[in-house]
């Protein structure tokens, strides 16, 4: 049987997804976990590679398994077995071919500023802070600029032996909440620290240092260099994966 | 000159405020940083006994120091020897006689219920799991009963040397805010676990162990026994501490 999981984690501690060498990645947390629950190790597919410190609030994991433990009682049964910072949120059989990652039709990440003088002591390692002013409005309508299908090599960092570096952003924003400046992107598939790219150039267009109009030509650009830096991985969210419902609809045989 | 600086900590690793025998308080925590910046040790006064584990969003603290370090500049030169879990936010100048403590004409705490049946990791120690419905508008509505100057003995522990339990509610909220049911509570004094039984109080009118006219009556009874259990202290937090105007506002000499 093939099942999707649903998790969240605080990347802080692990490196990434991705199992590491010499690191701890989530994903060998995960699998010591599974290990004492099922009495076997699972091959997982995840729904992205993420960068160590990244946070999700919403990571889809899809695994075989033969096990006879009902499927609403195995996020417990993980999570018996799981740190504090990962915890397994849902659990659902799918399709036999389906796959977590190349069935991944979208995402959603939030890059979280936080737009205060002083750290917050209760979001220690979840944001990257801004003391002085932000002009929220202005990077919001820069943001605008960056959706729909565009080739992204922009904000792409060098390293990446993807070659096709066209995307499709289907929404940006911007947005104050409280002491927190959010900027949240969706798009059918994110280059090598795209999202920390272009929240480093939406730092430099809520600063003042370049215009909102700047955000297109960098865009326009093609080049790495034109853009604003890759921001701390702290700051960023993975908020949400988007899957087709056909894709992830278990349909029992007669 | 007499300082109030106000701060945020995270509770989860401190034994309260004060200091402890054999146990690390925040007060301890907060002197020895104090003592890099000044060069002396200050005696510190804090404005509330906080329990082990409790968190503040505001604590203040009064001290008397003869610094030459300008006041606006005191809370990074303190930060950089804290913790991250401790931050020192604002300091400022008040009267010779304020104290901290004694001045303090109220305070706001918050406890957190996290309405989820799985943790959230992201607030982990911060918030006591409730896995089952509750019902928020009852808790609301018994809370109500609390406020004003009542004799709220059946809200305090044992162990107290307290012989006032007199108290005066300036107001109670209870009211859902995405997967969490918050409940504030301000007042001009506040009895020995006094928020944590009214919040285990509270618990039992939203599960429908009892109904929210009895919140009334256990109050009424002036008797320990017959309110809900001491919650743990991960959820407490203390939001704010009041302060007269007139207390705090430093007027120099001509």
């Amino acid at each position: 049987m093939n099942i999707l999981i649903t998790m969240a984690y605080v990347g802080t501690n692990y490196h990434g997804f991705q199992v590491q060498k010499n690191a701890v990645g989530v994903c060998a947390v995960l699998q010591n976990a599974m290990e004492k629950v099922l009495g076997c190790r699972p091959d997982v597919k995840g729904c992205s590679r993420t960068d160590a410190g990244v946070h999700a609030r919403q990571y889809c994991v899809s695994f075989h398994s033969n096990t006879q433990i009902p499927l609403r009682k195995l996020p417990l049964a993980f999570n018996r077995y799981l740190p504090a910072d990962i915890r397994v949120k849902t659990a659902q059989q799918v399709p036999e071919h389906f796959h977590a990652r190349y069935h991944a039709a979208g995402k959603e990440y939030e890059y979280i500023f936080l737009n205060t003088a002083i750290d917050n002591p209760f979001f220690e390692g979840r944001y990257y802070r801004v003391p002085y002013a932000l002009d929220v409005q202005a990077m919001h309508k820069a943001g605008q600029h960056w959706v729909g299908k565009h080739n992204f090599a922009s904000f792409m960092s060098a390293g990446s032996d993807i070659e096709d570096t066209v995307r499709t952003v289907q929404g940006v924003s911007v947005a104050r909440s409280g002491e927190q400046v959010v900027f949240t992107v969706s798009a059918d598939g994110f280059l090598y620290n795209m999202v920390r790219i272009m929240a480093g150039t939406l730092l430099w267009v809520g600063s003042g240092r370049i215009t909102q109009e700047q955000a297109k030509t960098i865009l326009e650009s093609k080049n790495r260099a034109a853009a604003g830096e890759t921001m701390p991985a702290k700051g960023l969210f993975l908020n949400k994966v988007f899957y087709n419902e056909e894709d992830t609809r278990f349909v029992p045989c007669k």
